[in-house]
């Protein structure tokens, strides 16, 4: 068996109604967990960006050469303002026309009489693209070289997300554990910088403050690719805790 | 008067927490709602990185180079993972030292004998930095440039958020008027891109499908600087939907 390597991934959230605040996002997280957990992706930039072709096209050519995957969301339903299809046919210089498979799939789904120009337009997308079913909606994502497309609906995005699975290479999944303490980050901070330094290359901790109940408390979340190394810092992490008396909430 | 132009700023959340889909962030819709609402400041992209040194480095520079203003989130607390202030100074090459107005503001809130090195730490910034104040939790975010940093907390990001007003040039609100409809979108995309021609300069038509109690439905946003042109559009809108008998929601 091959040896896994580290995988990554950027999102690509195109559309202004994400940048103007009017919606909020959940695709990322979403998106995030589920690479990690059930293909060893991590996301390691994501990106909002407005619809724009010209900005579309930058992003999509720098992040396709700085990560191994680019998934985008948005902009791939029937009205004027989708432009991710179109936008990523000239990203890569490939031809922007109908996809025969998506073409019927769509036909059939509205059927004839009812497939207008907006919804034929969802079956347009790069010469060089492979689907992504969508089993909720019918209208297709597709894949362009590394670049995964998908629709920026959430539900809709959710259900299609085990399709994508046969076009990826997997790689090391990231563990984590976390801590929750009622206390203050400075009250450990000299601590955790000592137990991050013994374990700089293989661990990674981070400390997040909380507020629950009126009172203020932190997560202290370790992750890595090593199980070993990460009971190892878990362990280091609880005698440190045990040492100040500080109560645990919850591990 | 002097005539207000457009002005656009980019948010830089730095966070692993953010990235690995742990915390579903909510910064970005406040700050784009409220910098658009108090201070015609447009955001034109967001980006989301890991807390790393060289990566928030390069992001710092190309990013304020790019826009009229950036605002970070994240990364300004007492422990070893918090290096927005030491990245910012590296980014714009100036040192990063204790600024002596914050040092006093927290050694003052903590008092001299629970002043430990963590919290020290939250008064270093970079040399050419101005404070935004905290009221809710001390610790103050800091101007380095056109950069402003502020914490990842939401409740104290949006307590400090006034204090960052008197640092910013106002620019042109957007203005924005919604429809929602019970059809879909591709009842109406021929409609909404013939009118969205018509106003090509002067408003932007967004589309979004919705799921409400079971209902497929498509939210109509405009969004546009001149009032006059958004009444137009507005009305060009309400024309197309009553001669298609769609049943309007609410607008």
């Amino acid at each position: 068996m091959r040896k896994k390597k580290k995988v990554n991934a950027a999102i690509l959230i195109i559309g202004n109604e994400i940048l103007s605040g009017r919606t909020q996002d959940k695709n990322i997280a979403f998106l995030s967990n589920w690479l990690n957990l059930n293909c060893g992706i991590s996301v390691s930039e994501v990106r909002i960006i407005p619809d724009v072709e010209n900005i579309i096209v930058k992003n999509i050519r720098s992040l396709s050469k700085k990560f191994n995957y680019v998934f985008t969301t948005g902009g791939i339903g029937p009205t004027h303002d989708d432009i991710t299809a179109k936008s990523i046919s000239k990203a890569f210089k490939v031809k922007y026309k109908y996809h025969k498979e998506a073409y019927k799939i769509l036909e059939n789904y509205y059927g004839k009489k009812k497939f207008n120009d907006g919804r034929k337009k969802m079956a347009k997308m790069p010469a060089i693209a492979k689907l992504i079913y969508n089993p909720s909606s019918a209208a297709p994502g597709f894949i362009t070289k590394n670049v995964l497309s998908l629709p920026g609906v959430p539900s809709i995005l959710n259900s299609m997300i085990e399709n994508c699975k046969k076009y990826l290479v997997k790689g090391l999944k990231v563990y984590s554990k976390t801590i929750n303490l009622y206390t203050v980050e400075s009250n450990i901070s000299k601590q955790l910088e000592i137990i991050q330094k013994r374990y700089k290359k293989f661990v990674d901790i981070g400390s997040y403050p909380f507020f629950r109940l009126g009172k203020i408390g932190v997560s202290i979340v370790s992750r890595s690719t090593s199980k070993i190394n990460l009971v190892k810092v878990h362990n280091d992490l609880i005698k440190v805790i045990k040492n100040k008396k500080i109560k645990i909430l919850n591990i």
